[in-house]
């Protein structure tokens, strides 16, 4: 990669540097030389130091959709290269995290107390940056599209400042990049949307990293019963390490899941889970759950069917079914509590590492999450 | 009809008194005379004042479910006729409303402070007594069906004790009726369910009883935007006297209902309810609500499809979809304090009661809700 050598802050030139790029869905990523544009007002540059494989990029990447090529990549850790015009909040040299749902602190959502959908950065879908509705990289004289306003998969990126938050800089980023998405997503499932009670029945469809987040905030809030459904076994050891008292393989039973799940917990648990991306689990998490206080989350991106179905009397009998984008957390006021109790040791991140790769085998990091063999992978974006 | 002229008390006789007897679905029904059969242990036997008929009444009448002969009719008001052995709650002469959703006051559920889908005395759906799943109601020898273990379209029905509660005698009866279901649904999903808030934004779908019984509600709780959706213009005047705001009619628009709320509203309401019994419109309904804190409550009974649908998106951005059964009242617990609240002038009930007619003629109730001529038609049932 070549800096100028000139300022490298408010108002830098553009850096040439290595991304990697998908050109068409499913197809493996080419790490190919990109120019990336300064930071335009109330945006910053960020060297991204880590960024960690969700599921959703995958998703995002197989599916159709012409927004091709593209830099995906959203669950990351960094630092501040350069800051655009306006930017006070942070400076070269800061220690971050991406959002991939961004918070501006001041629309009618970042200001009622109770949202964390933000009307100005939310979840980006068109590839580009929320300001300007424009890229900031190209490849050859070609813009190349964002993926939500993060493109993490580059060694440099710019964001806008209300889609990162500054954390403590000691908090090893190779380590705390898991809470910019999946981890703190399970935790807030947990603690945030669900609130769940001690004593409680806990049940969680999907054991990656999202579902095994929310099995650690189960654990902490002191849940009696944590029921773990999953039909990849590779998964068992992890989850019991995590706090899983009951695995269950749908493929070990010739009766509907939900089924069993109703007999194991005489009626139902007190609260579901679903973090595989798939409606007909969201179905299956509600038909689980005990009539007059069942809570159903639903946490996961669906790859197929985007439509859930319920039968209504479900509901009728005092069933809830609600969605929880990040766990609930507003990402800048929240996020770094989070980062806070990491440090004290109060929760685990390490413990969903299972590989560590670096940037130029970014792919192997999309076989192990398309084969199931992992739980988060961690690029190293730097050498 | 015929009082048996010895001890009308515990173990009192069978009595002989007209009955409104569903012979097959969507027929007239047809006044017999039928057999009721004294309280078994736990029991009362009720002789019923009034009775209104409830939209739930309609939709089991027309459905094909293969149970008849059948009583219909659950939500009424009554004196207690005689008691069964063991019952000390109530005496001869008490006043009292039928429960379709029983409170047995032991039960997980019921002692739980957080549901009030007792797990003994629920919504009964064989047409039989939660307690020996037999009939009280003969008809020549052969046994009648009841309706969610109250059938109040008897001059005298049976129903378990923990399937009534106790009312103050001050109560009128012809009014108070609409509190055993209808009035007491809507106010229940307004305050109990949804916690609505003051200054909010609400939605309502279906303006008939339970519909206004939320916008009543609603208006108490101070919404400053009360917005009431139904295709029938003929509900607009007393919809304005509830208190909705604004009054949408769908065939008045080429778009969808929830894309003109939205815009309306800028964004979506705060809560919306489903008070038609139309799966398609829980959809719209989630739709109409606002990303980060919009909340959904069911509380129709389906006519035809029971399956509902909602795009996964509408969850993930912090939408929340819930049901309410009786409002979310614990039936025994909290119903007397709504009735004390109507003797005071605190609730509105009688404002619900278009049509009253004599139990002879129960059909132009039937007539007159099919055709969405009425609100509440109260059957008096005694001459």
């Amino acid at each position: 990669m070549s800096l100028p050598s000139s300022n490298k802050h408010a108002g830098a030139g553009v850096i040439t540097c290595k991304a990697a790029v998908a050109w068409a869905a499913g197809e493996p990523l080419v790490i190919e030389e990109v120019q990336v544009s300064p930071p335009q007002p109330m945006e910053i540059r960020i060297k991204v130091v880590c960024t960690s494989l969700c599921r959703s990029d995958v998703t995002a990447w197989l599916s159709q959709a012409p927004m091709f090529p593209r830099i995906f990549g959203h669950e990351a850790s960094g630092i501040v290269e350069s800051v655009g015009q306006g930017v006070t909040e942070f400076e070269e040299g800061d220690h971050v995290l991406t959002l991939f749902t961004g918070e501006c602190m001041r629309c009618s959502h970042c200001t009622s107390g109770k949202s964390n959908i933000c009307q100005v950065l939310g979840l980006e879908r068109q590839g580009l940056m929320h300001s300007d509705h424009k890229t900031r990289f190209s490849l050859k004289g070609k813009s190349v599209y964002h993926y939500c306003a993060v493109s993490s998969f580059s060694e440099y990126t710019v964001v806008h400042s209300g889609c990162a938050v500054k954390i403590s800089s000691s908090a090893p980023l190779e380590k705390i990049c898991l809470l910019s998405c999946g981890v703190a997503a399970g935790l807030g499932a947990a603690w945030k949307v669900a609130n769940i009670s001690e004593g409680s029945t806990v049940v969680i469809f999907g054991l990656g990293t999202v579902g095994l987040s929310v099995v650690q905030g189960a654990k902490l809030r002191g849940s009696a019963r944590i029921i773990g459904v999953d039909t990849n076994p590779a998964k068992n050891e992890k989850a019991k390490a995590f706090g899983v008292t009951d695995l269950l393989n749908p493929n070990d039973y010739d009766e509907p899941i939900a089924q069993v799940i109703k007999r194991m917990t005489d009626g139902g648990a007190d609260y579901a889970f679903e973090c595989i991306g798939d409606t007909g689990m969201i179905t299956t998490a509600l038909q689980s759950c005990c009539d007059g206080w069942g809570l159903t989350v639903t946490l996961g991106v669906p790859k197929v069917k985007p439509e859930m179905a319920a039968h209504y009397g479900l509901l009728l009998t005092g069933r809830t079914l609600t969605g929880s984008l990040l766990g609930g957390w507003r990402p800048k006021s929240d996020l770094p509590s989070l980062v806070s109790m990491y440090l004290k040791g109060e929760i685990k991140i390490d413990e969903y590492i299972t590989h560590n790769v670096a940037f130029d085998d970014i792919n192997e990091a999309f076989e192990l999450m398309r084969e199931g063999k992992c739980l988060r992978c961690v690029i190293h974006m730097q050498k």
